[in-house]
């Protein structure tokens, strides 16, 4: 039972925190129709994640999932697991305080910055001759010259046809005998260029890292992360996704403090 | 390096693979036309998901997360935490699988089940006054003359109010004295009808499960679980979305065998 004065004042503060909420849609709201994503339509979804489990490729060193069934439907009427996993695991979000101290961790990345125009970089065929290679500057202003500059909002995404080894730990990692890894990623110009000389809220690649596999100071990290951007790493399915034109959601981390985490990722156009 | 054969035959299967791939983009495409979805503009967003965190409430007898912070950025260069969880923690899925052995697991669904029309029922004002409240077929039928037929593939989600109480766990479980809980829900009648009488991909409360609290059966579970749809328990902020007209993205959990686990949802509209 509530006394009429406390009804009350739970009625003037449940207004002015959908005063509040409805500012805070209109803003996320807002970022969309800045992005030009407000009154696009779409009629197809491709699934950028690939399945979770103990059996997939990892960083050298990273302990793999564990996945504990405690109850099942025959013995206990209801089926459930625990789960135990390392958070840069399978096809994830870096968080800018991934490696930035003080920087936003992923629960608390505006809703805006998770639901954004998504651009496709092929590099798929140079990537096929040089395990090594690189989205650099010159391949972004040479997308721009077919797509058009990439709107404001964007997240950027690598495909390098690297996801074909995603069931071959070994090859995806592509270790030489030095150790030293080797694979595809964004060059650190191609990631200062596109924090500094355009707007964007993310990178992606289909690979283990946002920098190539040989990389020792993570240069492109730093610099997207650096910039208060996120990164996606393991992308599934980006052949499938057009170059321009798309739209991306990212079903970030929500827990407390995540450095990152595993992600659900969707592309839809 | 490649023979020529071998390319050859990686670009075969490549070409075959895309063919699938957009076949099934194209289907998860069908689905969101059939929704009413396709050529649907959308300008506000709002974050369905609440903040993950061993504070959170559980259902009795769960335990809490755990989050253990493996390397920082002052000493390591990086930050990042390893997780331990309950899949049934936070705002989250229940799989079909979670009740019915053999029925399919959350990384399972098909991507046009998580893209889907948002129904927003209100039951928020008999709640306030009945904690056991539940959603009837009368509620849904009401909520028809207003907004129209449910939409073919709706998501139907429940706005008790309840969320309220989520920081204070002991006020969200609302144990009586004998150990009952009491809390909103979705009454087995309706959720017969929802499975019979319409076409829905699931259901979603505010409270810690689609059943009232004090429900011994877990009838609404069954009843939904059991004809193949999923079930989104501890969604937030559902009093800012409209009744009839936003979009529901579910970023579900995509790990190997998942009874269900954390989502991250998001309305747009």
């Amino acid at each position: 039972m509530c006394a009429p004065l406390v009804m009350e004042t739970v009625a003037r503060s449940l207004s002015r925190r959908s005063f509040l909420a409805s500012s805070l849609a209109a803003l996320a709201g807002a970022a969309l129709a800045q992005a030009g994503v407000s009154g696009k339509a779409f009629s197809r979804a491709v699934d950028l994640t690939h399945e979770l489990s103990p059996e997939i490729p990892l960083f050298p060193g990273a302990e793999p999932m564990r996945i504990t069934t405690l109850v099942t439907v025959r013995q206990n009427g209801y089926y459930g697991n625990r789960l135990d996993l390392w958070e840069h695991s399978g096809t994830h979000m870096d968080a800018p305080a991934h490696f930035v101290e003080g920087a936003p961790t992923a629960e608390k990345l505006p809703l805006s910055a998770l639901i954004a125009p998504l651009a496709v970089i092929h590099i798929h065929e140079k990537a096929a001759k040089d395990p090594d290679a690189q989205v650099t500057v010159d391949d972004i202003l040479a997308y721009e010259r077919q797509y058009g500059r990439l709107p404001k909002g964007a997240f950027v995404a690598m495909h390098s046809g690297w996801e074909s080894r995603w069931r071959d730990p070994k090859a995806f990692l592509n270790q030489d005998a030095s150790g030293t890894l080797h694979f595809p990623g964004f060059s650190p110009e191609a990631a200062a260029f596109l924090v500094r000389e355009r707007e964007i809220v993310g990178i992606g690649v289909d690979t283990l890292s946002l920098d190539f596999g040989p990389s020792k100071d993570f240069k492109a990290h730093v610099t997207v992360l650096g910039a208060g951007k996120y990164g996606l790493e393991n992308l599934a399915n980006l052949a499938q996704v057009p170059p321009s034109g798309a739209l991306l959601f990212v079903g970030g981390p929500k827990h407390k403090g995540a450095s990152g985490g595993p992600v659900r990722a969707v592309a839809v156009w």
